[in-house]
């Protein structure tokens, strides 16, 4: 009898239909977003309560069977890609906001609560959580790979708007981390040391998060460049002066194209600059005249802005379509996202030598991404049946990491290391620090049950 | 022969002057400002690079010797208190600006830099390290702490504001955390996790920092209100409302008495507001006028602001002074400082709990604090021959302790546990959340040698 076979009889009685072995169902499972291969679960467990978790991790330690943590399957390095003689927990049912507190602009959500169906519930009170990587991901899983997106130039990343986590540890064992107040100094910061940790020491069971006020006024649009290089200036210059910009995101020719083409777009196939600016209406004016003198040494075309919601949706959506946009420009392709994040003043240098290898190495590939924090994404459009083109991509990704690392930047912004970056890890904080993520490692999780295979290399 | 004889035997000749064990010399290095006695150290180590870091943590190791860092001595909870056969290490001597990098809003300095000659060294560059806890403290003891102060209600504190440090082993090895990138979901977020661990896990002998741009207009000036509840209301008003104001501290009237007496002012002995607006000279007029409009309700006076820099020094640092001040209101007296921090809709409750609790036990102790973030002190007057005050206090300190966490705040917003919080510490997180960070602390400093009797109880 395996060791799931043993979990199972524990397991299968108390979930039931929740817990999943038929093949049909566990192929529902394969977290498929990115371009690692997806792996089909031996078995997928559904709790609904956190004393559910609480068993199952319990048990699952008790057959020394691995466990790895999935919610909607959006992540891009296969930080949840299924483990053999694993069982794969999805949380997205544990999908209830538990509290709305507007008075301490928080609220406290189960793991599976997905960032459209939060803001949908808090759009009576107006606060909104910021947080918004484009795909309709789970909070669980956008804590677990300290996530980011459009807004955290402004707002910050899942590292400054989470309070406090519930996490159930490898034996069971429940334990609170953080509180409801802004700061604290007590004790050792587990918060942050779980967010990020892509469920590698535990599962999180309940997360308390910032709410911010929408603003009273928002602005948005469009703004072309004639050159990649002037749009990254202007980026650069608007960081430094502190225009406190909400959103400034970056598509270059090849993505307006994608997005063009997919969403029925016509924009001028031109490095544009997506900006979104929050505030009141005399300090979104400011902010917009401060873009303005900005960009006018830079090759700026006209700033093109609207106060109109729907406008605005519109354009985020194509903004947020970027990569299926890039998948669908070839036949039968999968995207593969790198995700470089450079000090600012790197960033022209950075996407400079992007845009360079990727034409050296003949590969179709946009570039874009969240400029304002550094952060830019070059998805290679690749089939599976070119193994020329993947060879050529991973080179080129190699090369772009190897200046990240050498201008003091990161391999991963904001997907996380997972599967993909493993190497890089070790790369970038060199083998004694990842030694002591590895000591931390074990102290929490002795089994090495957690997530196996991501985040470190096997040995 | 004692293991710190041992030890000695292999520092001394490499320290030379700067291995202090005469006692005049030691006695320099009591950690003295808060309320706990002040332990004179055994030695004291005064290393100047990274590689005299090094091999005094390995030969402490070596011959088993407990290793107590030290800054500038301000800490308040005895986070840096001497131990008994333990080398204390003084790195305020390693206090260097290594770099500034104003085009990446950053600079690395040394952990013996302190905030005021750090913003001195930044003065031609047109930006400012924010973090201000009063203190004159080193950014390695406000990073150990996870200090904040009075602008962390726009800037964040010592968690928002590092990207990435240098910390040397309890065994000597080197490892750099994080990077100088904005963001990264590279791996544990060791920066945080040696960020506030109060020297518990290693030494901090680099850190890169953030910089924000000094605003183009401040104003700041005195709120005075009817009574102490309008006054937090009005705070508690502030932040719901989302009014981006830097800093807003209250001082009660017992407070305002201190100030007047210590520092000459002559502000009336009633609830008041130290606010300070950043921002362009058209935006912090309107934080004005949102700020006048909400304190109307709540028996405001008139906001008297400036924009006179020379006039804001001497308003904070009257501020600043509200600890010696309220030390001189009696002879040979000690301060207590309590650190409540509580989410923002209960900070009136708090307050109101405390001034109650702190006259029902006929005690001398002005309120005041850090309210943007829920975050107050009660300073205890007490002296030392007064064992019955001391009682008190203490039983007044752990009912404050007790809302505190009754919702959802913490029994330190800035101070840390230090030898004071321990007990509170396991009250607020629970005995299991306690014995992870036991085991975290096991898996780093085996030995148990990094600054023992800190954060955790002993067993």
């Amino acid at each position: 009898m395996t060791d799931l076979a043993r979990l199972s009889e524990t397991m299968a009685g108390r979930l039931g239909a929740r817990w999943i072995t038929h093949e049909a169902g566990r192929a529902q499972f394969m977290a498929a977003e990115g371009h690692h291969a997806a792996g089909l679960p031996d078995v997928v467990a559904q709790p609904r309560t956190v004393e559910e978790v609480q068993m199952l991790m319990a048990a699952a330690q008790g057959a020394g069977v691995a466990v790895v943590p999935l919610g909607v399957g959006t992540s891009l390095e296969g930080n949840a890609g299924a483990v053999a003689g694993a069982v794969s927990v999805d949380l997205s049912g544990m999908n209830r906001v538990l509290e709305v507190a507007p008075e301490d602009l928080l609220c406290v959500v189960e793991p599976g609560v997905t960032r459209e169906a939060l803001n949908e519930e808090l759009r009576a009170t107006g606060l909104f959580f910021p947080i918004d990587p484009g795909a309709n991901a789970t909070l669980g899983g956008m804590i677990s790979t300290r996530a980011s997106g459009t807004n955290a130039v402004r707002y910050g990343t899942m590292r400054e708007n989470v309070l406090g986590l519930k996490v159930v540890l490898p034996d069971g064992t429940l334990i609170p981390t953080g509180s409801r107040a802004r700061k604290s100094a007590a004790g050792y910061d587990l918060t942050h040391l779980f967010t990020g940790s892509e469920g590698t020491l535990g599962l999180i069971v309940e997360a308390t998060v910032r709410l911010h006020g929408i603003p009273e006024a928002v602005l948005a649009g469009t703004w072309r460049f004639d050159g990649l290089d002037g749009a990254v200036q202007t980026v650069i210059e608007t960081i430094q002066s502190g225009v406190p910009v909400a959103r400034m995101e970056l598509l270059d020719p090849v993505a307006i194209r994608a997005c063009n083409a997919f969403a029925g777009l016509t924009l001028a196939e031109q490095p544009t600059l997506f900006v979104e600016l929050h505030g009141s209406p005399q300090s979104v004016r400011e902010q917009r005249t401060q873009l303005e003198a900005i960009g006018a040494g830079h090759g700026a075309g006209v700033l093109t802005m609207s106060l109109d919601r729907d406008e605005q949706r519109l354009l985020w959506r194509a903004r947020h379509a970027a990569l299926p946009a890039a998948r669908a420009m070839v036949a039968d392709a999968v995207t593969w996202s790198t995700d470089i994040c450079v000090p600012i003043s790197k960033l022209a240098e950075a996407i400079a030598r992007a845009r360079a290898a990727v034409d050296a190495a003949g590969l179709l590939a946009p570039i874009l991404g969240h400029v304002g924090d550094g952060n830019y994404h070059v998805f290679f459009v690749l089939r599976r049946d070119d193994p020329v083109g993947w060879e050529k991509a991973r080179a080129v990704n190699e090369q772009l990491i190897d200046y990240a690392l050498s201008v003091g930047g990161t391999c991963t912004g904001e997907h996380g290391i997972g599967m993909g970056k493993r190497a890089a890890l070790v790369r970038e904080h060199g083998a004694e620090a990842v030694a002591l993520m590895r000591r931390i490692k074990a102290a929490i999780d002795p089994g090495g049950l957690m997530n196996p295979g991501k985040i470190f290399l096997e040995r």
